[in-house]
Order: structure tokens, then C-alpha cells, then sequence
């Protein structure tokens, strides 16, 4: 499989399938069709299927698929078959709601070190995580050789940390700053801004 | 301009053009190449120009776009030239980040309510917003006809207050919890679960 040759919009909906398929093993359903799995992202079946097709064959057609095979088959496309570690930078409300949210460790992601630059910050335990000068952060990002950061910092310094986190080996960027930020080729970049989905919206209303 | 047929891929592109736009205002630039637009997304000047072309034609070739015609001409497609009211539901720490960030009201939505059924919650007042019991949310928003909602309460919770905002007149959910929602047609909802987007980043490392 060459992964760059994939759709990046089939990548992005691989994780809607896996979090119906969760929902689904929860309900302790054993099958589903493709049909079911393509109305949970209102997508036609064929899609659904087409999608798939990408990563090899999955179950037959009349039979459905089996849930826990195709689960276990899309987290091992996703590299999800691991645990991530994770840093943040950027302790301020919104840094610090995502430390706080259970979500990412029942994923497969653990935020395990967060960096600020307030003395009032630094120091203090959130979610069981003690926040460190940020003046830190190149040492321990590279010492524990870190692959993913949440980057929550004011939009003045986001590209300046976004450098300093790409140069100690960081791979992939959540970005939750309003920013456009520069990264070299290779690097994964997320933005998460909640102005941009809602200028979305307004289009449509 | 018939919006509905305008490809959602190509509306979502709008709110970075816009974004660029700004950035160029607020840097005295005057004119804007169909490049450097496209360099902001990582797309080629082609679909840069397709793009817009879905609105009418702006600017010439050769002498560039002009920013202030462009910018103006796109958040009035965006429908970005009027203040939108937003209610948002569940003012834990990721509400309450919500409701302190400034980047919506500098960018035309303003959070005027917000509810919570929490009594220690209740009555206290954030971001100079005074938070109301959950239990008025409807009477509240469907008064106001508010169109735009955000939710982050528990994902328990999700589907039924989604339901209950859309019966009082919502016509748009910013949905913050790893729910998938159903919501009747018409309706729009834009997902913002950082889950799903630290999972199709993983594809790639």
C-alpha cells in the first residue's frame, strides 16, 4: 500500500468507520453491512466500499463484515495499534481542558508532558501532569523523542514554538492556534479552528 | 449562485482565503496574485482561480486581485458581513475556553448565552457572560432565534440536547463532543473532535 497515493479525504473519514465500529462492538453487534457504515457519514455504500478497497479486502459482500476484523484492520492502517505520546504546549483554558479530557488516553493518546512560559503555570500538576518551563521543551521533546504536539500557545509565538517542536524531531502538529503555520515537507499539520468550521457553516444558512 | 451545488470541499477552502486575506490587510498590501493565494493552501493557482470563479469574477490576471475587493466580495459568500449570535451548552473547562476565546468575537460570532445543569455552574459569570440553567435553554434560545449553537457537554448528553436546541429554531451545531449526531436535513453540524484528527495524522507517521 502506498500511503501517499491514498485520498486524503479517505484517510480523514477512516476514523469515522472505527468510531462506528467501536460504537458498535459496545452494542455487541458481531456484523454490519456497508450499508449501515456508509449512512453513519452519508456517504453511499459504494464509497464506503471503494474506500476500503484501498487497504486490501475486507469481509464479503451478503455476509457483511465482521466488526471486531475490520476494527482490528483499520487500527492497524491508522497506526492506532499503539500508544502515542503526546506534548502540549500552551497551558492556558484550552491546554488545559484538553489535559483534562479523557478522550485521548481511551484513544491511544497520551498527553505526557506540557509546557508553559507563565511562573504562575509552571510548576503546577494538571491531570496528573506537572507543567515545565518551556524553556525546557526542546530538551525533553527530543529526549523522549516525542512524534506528536498539541500546540495551544498565543498566535504570536505559535510558529516560533512550531519550529522549535519540528527541529527536536517533533512529526505532527495539532495546531489550536490561529495561525497558518509554515512546516517543512513531512511534517503533519492539523488546524483546529473553531472561526473557520463556523465560517463554513454561515455559508450554508 | 445556486450554494448548494457548490462542492463542500471548495466552501471549506473560503475561511483560509479569507484568513490569508486579513493577513494581507493587516500587513498594507493592496494586491494578491492567484499564487501566492493557492501557496497558503498548498494547491495550485488553477484551482485557486476555480475556485472563486463559483462566485463571479474577481480581479484580472496580471495585475493580481485586490485585497479589499476579494476579502469583501468572499465574507459577503460567507455570509460574514453581519454579527451572528451563538448559545453555547456545557460550560465545563473546554466551554469556559470557548466563551474566553476572542478569536470569535474579532471575527463577526458572539457567544451571548450559555447554559449549564451544573448548580455550582449556574449563576456564575463568564467572559461576562452569566451562565443559565440548562433548563431554560429553550425558552431562551427559541426568544433570541438564535441560529448557531455550540455544544460541549458530555457525550451522554449530546443527541438530546442537539435535538432539543434544533426544535427551538438552531439551524447550525458546532458539536465538541465524540458523539455522532443524527440531526434532521437542513440542519448543519460541523464535528470537532481532536480524536479523530490526531487519528488520520497517525496514518501518516
Amino acid at each position: 500500500m502506498k500511503r501517499l497515493t491514498i485520498p486524503e479525504v479517505v484517510v480523514a473519514r477512516l476514523p469515522l468507520y472505527t468510531q462506528k465500529l467501536n460504537q458498535l462492538l459496545r452494542e455487541g453487534r458481531e456484523s454490519v453491512s456497508s450499508q449501515e457504515m456508509a449512512d453513519h457519514l452519508g456517504i453511499t455504500s459504494a464509497q464506503f466500499r471503494k474506500d476500503i478497497s484501498f487497504f486490501g479486502g475486507f469481509g464479503k459482500q451478503g455476509t457483511g463484515y465482521n466488526v471486531i476484523k475490520l476494527l482490528e484492520s483499520l487500527r492497524s492502517v491508522l497506526n492506532l495499534d499503539r500508544i502515542w505520546e503526546v506534548a502540549l504546549v500552551g497551558v492556558g483554558r484550552l491546554g488545559q481542558a484538553l489535559m483534562s479530557y479523557h478522550g485521548f488516553s481511551s484513544t491511544g493518546f497520551e498527553i505526557v508532558m506540557a509546557f508553559d512560559n507563565d511562573p504562575e503555570i509552571i510548576g503546577k500538576s494538571i491531570a496528573g501532569i506537572k507543567v515545565l518551563d518551556v524553556k525546557e521543551m526542546q530538551k525533553q521533546i527530543c529526549h523522549r523523542e516525542i512524534p506528536i504536539a498539541i500546540l495551544t500557545v498565543p498566535a504570536a509565538s505559535a510558529q516560533e514554538i512550531a519550529d522549535q517542536m519540528i527541529a527536536c524531531g517533533v512529526k505532527a502538529i495539532m495546531n489550536y492556534t490561529p495561525t497558518t503555520l509554515k512546516v517543512p515537507k513531512g511534517i503533519r499539520l492539523a488546524n483546529i479552528d473553531p472561526v473557520l468550521s463556523l465560517q463554513t457553516i454561515t455559508f450554508y444558512l
